[in-house]
């Protein structure tokens, strides 16, 4: 008999729950077609469902079609403060869904540049939430991807990090920085639900035959939790959705402990789904 | 003509706001009688705005008198794990309103404390959020109101603070521990809203004759506010609501300029009544 766990925390965090609830609420009160800016999560299933309510994620490149009094949605990623002024100036009515832990990262970051400090970000340069943090900094931001440090530095730095990212990583830009720098401010900005997430996938995957990994090709943190399982289950994989699982693995008898978790954007239905797959349900 | 200012980031945080809003909706979804446990904030006239919607606030003490199915609600500060078992297993229906970046706070003191780190609170040991973080690792927290501590102190220490703290009290632990510890893991826990209603009384403290900061007797983050203000501007005085404005000062045609400010749990109504009261309006 065939035994699927499904990891504790596992799913979509506080942040995403919001801004996907705020989507729904906001577009019911307006009720006409509202806009959000880039895809509210990553993950196909949900912007479809999405659609199909009037909620359309839209590009920066298309704000230019739009009229004053349209309704845009920033999701929990958050966005620089130009892009805010951007989308205030034209007279749209924007609702901010910024996940309130980035939106902490913003100010923090805004205060210490202000304050003459050099902001360090740990994160992934090309991230939505690292692009929009930099720019509460006039993108002026150090950005580094593992905790190596190559540029010179002042004395005072202000380091923080992209919420979804590994504690690890985060040890090592400490120790780096406090042998260069004198004066650290350090904000370990990590969200408590990253490192929920993180542990139980850490835990559950040294016992179990197979672990598969469920959430957007695209989503940062549900990359790292097919890292982390990866390390410890080599037969590890990354999945979408249910459509994604490979028949040979759903008929291998072989396997008997399954292990499954699913990354911030990943709604409960598509976890549901997976599961039972894998049962034979 | 006298001027009254209000400072930037006066009242309701997101933590306070979101405990309202999630009581009411609560309240309206079960149309009964709701319960928070202590008052869900600090500030009478809120209240008895509450009690006129039926959303009372109760006691520990109290719990006894419940019956399954029961509606409680834990207010922004958060309660220990204890309590929170304490309610579930009483059959309560439990709606948790911890302010989320307290939820934060908990879940690293109780994952750290885990992990062997002996746990130090900055913050204030009467204060709910501070007992209820302390609920998450056993108790066994050293809690400094200033950064002092006198305990000795093992290898492995994880620090955290009260999110109303100020950064000087920060900087202060933060220097003492580095001195004491060889593993620190530190997190900044003081809040972003904190921080910026106290730099902005600290801004406006500077340019006027008189300041008014309004809030609870009992609120921690107000207290804090006061303390900045009145280092900069002697003539400081700390209210509740209009009703406690002294009638010589709203006479006093000698002082021309008024500062405002707020705590995080002051409504805007309140604040709005002061600043017209000052205005002779």
């Amino acid at each position: 008999m065939r035994k699927v766990t499904l990891a504790k925390n596992a799913g979509f965090c506080f942040g995403v729950k919001r801004a996907v609830d705020e989507a729904i609420k906001t577009q019911r009160e307006y009720n006409k077609k509202i806009y959000t800016l880039g895809p509210l999560i990553h993950n196909n299933d949900v912007v479809n469902y999405l659609e199909d309510n009037d909620i359309y994620a839209i590009d920066i490149n298309d704000i230019e079609n739009l009229n004053s009094g349209d309704v845009i949605l920033i999701r929990s990623h958050g966005v620089s403060k130009e892009v805010f002024d951007l989308l205030t100036d034209k007279g749209l009515i924007v609702i901010n869904a910024t996940c309130p832990f980035v939106t902490n990262i913003q100010k923090k970051v805004n205060k210490f540049s202000n304050e003459g400090y050099k902001i360090v970000i740990l994160g992934d340069k090309n991230h939505p939430e690292v692009i929009g943090i930099n720019g509460w900094c006039n993108n002026e931001a150090i950005v580094t991807k593992d905790g190596k440090i190559i540029e010179d530095l002042p004395n005072k730095v202000c380091v923080v990090s992209q919420t979804t990212e590994k504690e690890e990583n985060w040890n090592i830009t400490i120790n780096n920085l406090n042998n260069k720098v004198s004066e650290l401010k350090q904000f370990n900005t990590i969200c408590a639900a990253t490192e929920e997430r993180q542990s139980s996938v850490l835990e559950l995957s040294k016992t179990v035959d197979f672990m598969i990994i469920v959430g957007g090709k695209n989503s940062s943190n549900t990359t790292k939790l097919y890292e982390i399982a990866k390390e410890n289950c080599k037969n590890t994989i990354h999945i979408e959705n249910a459509k994604e699982l490979p028949q040979s693995l759903i008929d291998d008898s072989s396997i008997n402990t399954i292990g499954v978790t699913a990354g911030a954007s990943t709604p409960d239905w598509i976890i549901k789904e997976v599961i039972e797959v894998m049962e034979g349900k």
